[in-house]
């Protein structure tokens, strides 16, 4: 995006001249950069940028500090800036569309877990609750990292009731644990209610997902029932913000906006962003 | 969730002795309190809470940091901390099931825009790639800020090209802007491939949103096509972590994990954290 020196559009009355974001242009100079590279090739240098764009320090610093945070840029010291590898993209979608497994592009893309705790836990009021289960009822609880080609990728917290695991070992909880409850437990899992939010990772999680404190990640919280409706497990999960991404494709409905709720607002009816 | 001192599952022998993680404990109590109480209701002073959890007031103070970067808690400097506003919901759902519109709990959910900038650009060669035009091609830049109940919630930047829309206006951005490309333009919108990722804003995304700098937020980045296929706008948007989060409901497919992706990764083959 350049800015246009030409005749275009006219500016709009009720517009007061306001100087566009001040980083986005760098930011889209950026882009355009690291998009004509691949993972790990160099970019100019920080008093280059700052020449070809005729911004200051700070300014440059403040974008590539973004493009770091959100995984586009890596920095090494003394060395220079480098386009990150390409993410971890996950496909989210709906039953009727079995997508591929995640693309770990780079690498094979093999994920791995290694189980840091497992122990029995009473539920407690809240956790009980989201399980549909007494407060005193025995839940596992287990604390587990996963990982893409051996790169921390997510940590995860995962509850499921005791009386449907008897003796679940580690090595279950490293292998398939869907796998497991289908094969093993008989039980097969149909339904999940999931929410997803942005947050930030506590230095104890950063080191464990080997970033530093208070990087992006994102926060899943699960609730997967079997196919007779009983919950299963609750899951919260930290996937690290600059290595892992989620991906829609959505058909929008033809007249979509004939529904109320479309005109009246632009989350629109049936997807986040959408007007 | 509490510890367990009864005579449960035996500890695995392949587990190290190690503690739970430090501030998970501290998590689970305060979002037991914070279950337990209505929006904006006080919650018990650091001081009570450090003496009931039998905890150093840092790390009480990092649970409570969490709680308030995700948008659980607020706190008010010599007021004390109370139950934050529930955050607007936003189902993610694919098109044959339309959902109602994002519940905005404690206010009626009205979403209204603000246009900041409406100007005419050169596409540049990221985005004229996106959008499949000429990198000299000319496109409409948007920047608009979208409110629920008044309050900031969302920043977003669209790059729609100019002559889809002559003349466009920073009315027609502040009505529906779907509803104006379908009733004033002829075009439907059919299509949208988009991402999700994690981030933080910056100090002037942060001001605009009025929100502390590096506040966690969802950065979303859409491709819409219409019904020929031709792209339509190109959006980037930024939703504040503390008042948004999106939430999908997922028939799972019974068998999934016959599929090779599913057992091979925890990643699962249809769902970012299902494995």
């Amino acid at each position: 995006m350049e800015p246009y020196g030409g005749g275009g559009a006219p500016p709009d009355a009720r517009l007061a001249p306001r100087p566009e974001l001040k980083r986005e242009r760098v930011r889209e100079h950026l882009l355009t950069v690291i998009d004509a590279r691949r993972p790990g090739d160099a970019i100019p240098s920080e008093r280059t940028l700052c020449a070809t764009l005729g911004v200051s320090r700070p300014t440059l610093r403040a974008a590539v500090d973004e493009l770091v945070a959100t995984g586009l840029l890596v920095r090494e010291h003394g060395r220079g800036m480098f386009v990150a590898p390409a993410k971890i993209t996950q496909e989210l979608v709906a039953e009727q569309h079995p997508a591929g497994a995640p693309r770990g592009q780079g690498g094979r893309g093999t994920w791995t877990s290694r189980v840091l705790e497992l122990r029995t836990v009473r539920a407690g009021a809240r956790i009980g609750r989201k399980l549909t289960l007494s407060p005193a009822a025995d839940l596992v609880h287990v604390t587990r990292l996963r990982y893409v080609d051996g790169d921390p990728i997510a940590l995860e917290q995962l509850h499921v009731p005791a009386d449907l695991v008897p003796g679940l070992t580690v090595a279950d909880m490293e292998g398939g644990f869907y796998a497991h409850l289908r094969e093993r437990r008989g039980i097969r899992t149909a339904h999940a209610v999931q929410s997803i939010e942005p947050t930030v990772l506590s230095e104890e999680e950063a080191a464990l997902l080997d970033v530093p404190v208070l990087s992006p990640a994102l926060l899943f919280d699960r609730i997967t029932s079997d196919t007779g409706g009983r919950p299963v497990e609750y899951v919260r999960s930290l996937y690290r913000g600059d290595r892992y991404r989620i991906v829609s494709r959505l058909a929008l409905r033809d007249g979509a906006a004939d529904h109320p709720a479309a005109d009246a607002g632009p989350a629109g009816a049936w997807w986040g962003t959408v007007e």
